[in-house]
């Protein structure tokens, strides 16, 4: 396949629709729409009020294996599945997180799926696309200058500089502001302490903006962002700051979904992308309460593997959204699956069944966890093109055993075509009524447990371990009237325990909690596990570097 | 007056008309059209590539006395003088700068316009607006980022981390940003070292973009940003870290000109924003440019009062973009010529004449400047309600002694109809021919004969001073090439002096150069004279504390 266009090219060469003409699809009328150019759009604030009444839609979630190097391909399924779904006469709208402008200067390039299973204009989507990420950025950092700015006036609030828990974000992948010193300079330039940067995706307000289903919850959580401790030990909140009112006009134009289309001209929404470790890792609620109003069908992403991702967005949004999922999607690929059984990169090239069916261990656990939620499985796997009908066959048989069909997919090469048969699946098991969903434990299970929960039930753990401090913290947040919020795990993406090299389906091994932090206005207790990089840095050769216009003024370089 | 409502209030209330009609009235069809929403759009590429070929309309500059706490009304100026020549039949475009969003949450309030003279939607172009500031605060950071992880990764082109000339760059006003030390926290975080932020519209990449005529010269001059030296002293560029393709692909949106309407509906482009120290202070090139291709008249406005607006927009601006103005306008008001005149700001209330006349100074040697151009002048008093008859008086007395005339404008209160005399004297005037333009220096003049000359000619000082460190600098700057790049002045705004206490008309002072600094991509030498701030702090009560939704969703609070 040496000649296969690159994603850049096949979005370039896509018979793009003006978004007005996709907008027709979903019967909104053009002036419910805000255009950003010809073909993204917002949907307008009034209208958006009044699809209230509308019955719901299907809700489909795709989720994925354990990720390795190998790829897995979740939002290029999440595009193929959308419209393949579309292909079979399925009214079917497609919810995306917006991908991050930092990473697209880094390793990862962008995020708008692939091959023929992408959504357009993938230049745009990758870049700016309609400013949300920017929006989320200012209103950010506005609380951070009046945090430092009240301190410098005379801190009225008491605010001990030593705790102040809010750093600052810019959407670009940096790692000399991972850790600085901040107001050197002399007296005019505040109190001397130390700070650092996250990428913007790691900001609060992003998960706050993903997780609330009006300006004024909105604005209500953005006040409760903890933002540090006074010298007494007590709470300074973004109200206290009196913040929050201009944080929400900041977000205002940026609270409503965007829409776009993939190349096969199906409606997208794509609107909101916290992280997955110290966030839920989901597109915002907004999009997919809106889609459910708008189709009879709406697929959805959620970050990294199963484990995290799925959890995240059963136990998180689905529960604070009132969503109530109807089928999920893990996805595999052959190659992954062989690493998960022990392959290396450099032979993922040769055909190894045995590895295949070993770590398949790692898909059977994702599926019995998503089953635990009382929700439907179906696999896709996604296939590459040296996977050998044998490998396939093996996924099929770990997924039978865990009582879940599988489907080989090729919508990368083939678009919706190759993604029928999984379509037709997931639209019956989404019809029949199988899901029973419910979260995992209960807003009353003490904070520890609910922890100790997902450890030993989804991880495959026997327990979870503390030092004394952070047993005492988590104490005094059950204590002071945080016990009823649920979980957000943040631990590594590439394996089920806490060792990144751990691959397949590890069990009995014991989770270590390093530290926890309060997400006041996103209301969650975030349980760091590990190391957690919440600011990426380049690589020594930065795909910066061959990002570019050409002749025409096109971009190229944007993978 | 106490019921005059406010800024907000009403530009709410304007009857505003979709930006297709608006570009309608400019024969610029809807296809022409990136809408962002419906009140505003970019023009496309491919239409403003065809408009190149049109003849120009006749360019006016509106420029101001030297700013006082009172307030002179530039804006404000310069869009009821657009309203008001299209009021008398003049297909006029008026261009602006886009406001920085960061002075809207700290004492400023917004800055497009005010009363009955404001650029609609107001909310939006305070704030987002259609994401320009952000591209560009983007473009450089990924510079700056890109610095760094040069370094880090093995630093091949020998730069000196002591000699980093970039900072980082936010849309913010944050006093602990202006020194930091970054990269700590180990080896992971690249070298620690000195750095700092500066509002978005002091990067240079803002300079770049209102300067440049295509995305090629964007490109080229990015990468001509100076952004280190090696441990030889060898300028390190942006280009060498293969940086500016990247930056230009994140400006490309951005780099077309922004339509918008006045609360009149007439066409008016907002579009850059580069600070008037550090800086050049005028809006885009773009923007200027494509207006003179379809408006008979356009207006447009120079940061500051007229010794660095002015001066730069004629020495930097049209020198390098070729263009030609017709006339300019000198803005003043009663109140600020008390104040020059040495009248206190509690006694503003009272009739003065005396002070008048004296503070008229500062007016004389404004106009006489601009005439130095070759430009003609009209001079708009823009009328304050206590202002008296015989002060108003004075003002066109003190304008008719340097041959200009002046005309009481009332456009604050009555929109177009208070500045139609104005707009008929500027019409006149920019139709006579009179306008010999040409630069107050030509391009060979060597550099500190090029600073002496602004010094001499426009400041009244009798000279210009520097310690042999900035003349060594100077000459070396001399001899690297340099020589031919204008001058851009850093100095206070609040006097034609470096002393900001010397009002009026001050002469035989020293003009003393603390530093100056190479803006390889800008194409200028800058030349710090006193305290330059480039980056703004927010103040004890910021106007963020009352910005905020109402229960209809609207924004209030921004004035």
């Amino acid at each position: 396949m040496a000649s296969f266009p690159s994603d850049i090219e096949i979005a370039r060469g896509a018979d793009i629709k003006p978004i007005t003409e996709v907008a027709a699809g979903l019967d909104i009328p053009a002036d419910a729409l805000l255009q950003y150019g010809h073909y993204k759009a917002k949907l307008s604030e009034p209208f958006l009020r009044q699809t209230g009444s509308r019955d719901d839609g299907k809700l489909i979630l795709v989720t994925a294996i354990t990720p390795t190097p190998a790829g897995e391909g979740k939002t290029t399924t999440s595009v193929g599945l959308g419209d393949a779904l579309n292909r079979i006469g399925k009214k079917t709208i497609t919810c995306l997180r917006e991908p991050s402008l930092g990473p697209c200067f880094g390793v990862k390039g962008g995020a708008a799926g692939g091959g023929y299973a992408q959504v357009i204009p993938m230049e745009d989507i990758n870049l700016h696309f309609t400013g949300d990420f920017h929006a989320i950025g200012s209103a950010h950092n506005l609380l951070a200058a009046l945090v430092d700015n009240h301190i410098h006036w005379g801190n009225e609030l008491n605010i001990d500089p030593r705790r102040i828990y809010l750093r600052r974000v810019v959407d670009m992948n940096d790692r000399a502001l991972r850790h600085i010193i901040n107001s050197l300079g002399g007296v005019g330039n505040g109190y001397v302490r130390e700070d650092g940067f996250d990428i913007t995706v790691a900001s609060e307000v992003m998960a706050i903006f993903c997780l609330s289903r009006s300006l004024q919850e909105l604005e209500t959580r953005l006040g409760n962002i903890i933002v540090a401790q006074t010298r007494d030990r007590e709470p300074v909140t973004a109200a206290q700051l009196k913040a929050n009112s201009a944080m929400t006009v900041l977000l205002r134009e940026a609270f409503s979904p965007n829409l776009v289309q993939t190349l096969e001209n199906n409606p997208a929404f794509i609107h909101g992308g916290p992280f997955a470790n110290i966030a839920h890792g989901c597109n915002s609620v907004m999009a997919t309460t809106t889609a459910l109003k708008m189709a009879d069908y709406v697929v959805t992403e959620a970050g990294f593997g199963a484990d995290l991702g799925a959890e995240k967005f059963f136990n998180i949004k689905c529960r604070k959204a009132g969503l109530h999922p109807n089928a999920a999607v893990v996805v595999a690929t052959a190659r992954a699956l062989k690493m998960h059984g022990g392959v290396g990169k450099d032979d993922l090239g040769q055909e190894n069944v045995e590895a295949v069916l070993q770590g398949g261990e790692n898909l059977a656990r994702h599926i019995r966890n998503v089953k635990t939620f009382g929700v439907p499985v179906v696999v896709a796997i996604n296939r590459f093109h040296n996977d050998t009908d044998a490998e396939l066959a093996a996924i099929r048989e770990v997924a039978a055993e865990q009582g879940a069909e599988a489907f080989v997919c090729t919508h990368f090469t083939d678009g919706s075509a190759g993604a029928e048969d999984l379509a037709r699946a997931v639209a019956k098991l989404a019809d029949s009524g199988a899901s029973q969903y419910a979260p995992l434990y209960s807003d009353e299970l003490p904070l520890w447990e609910k922890i100790r929960t997902i450890a030993t039930t989804l991880y495959g753990a026997h327990d979870i371990m503390a030092n004394q401090k952070v047993r005492d913290q988590i104490h005094e947040f059950q204590e002071s009237g945080y016990g009823h919020f649920p979980i957000c795990m943040a631990k590594t993406q590439y394996s089920f325990s806490t060792d990144p090299d751990l691959k397949g389906a590890p069990f009995d091994h014991e989770v270590p909690i390093r530290e926890v932090r309060l997400s006041g206005g996103a209301e969650f207790l975030v349980v760091v596990c590990g190391d957690v990089m919440t600011m990426p840095g380049l690589p020594r050769v930065p795909s910066a570097e061959h990002i570019g216009l050409d002749a025409e003024g096109n971009i190229v370089g944007l993978s």
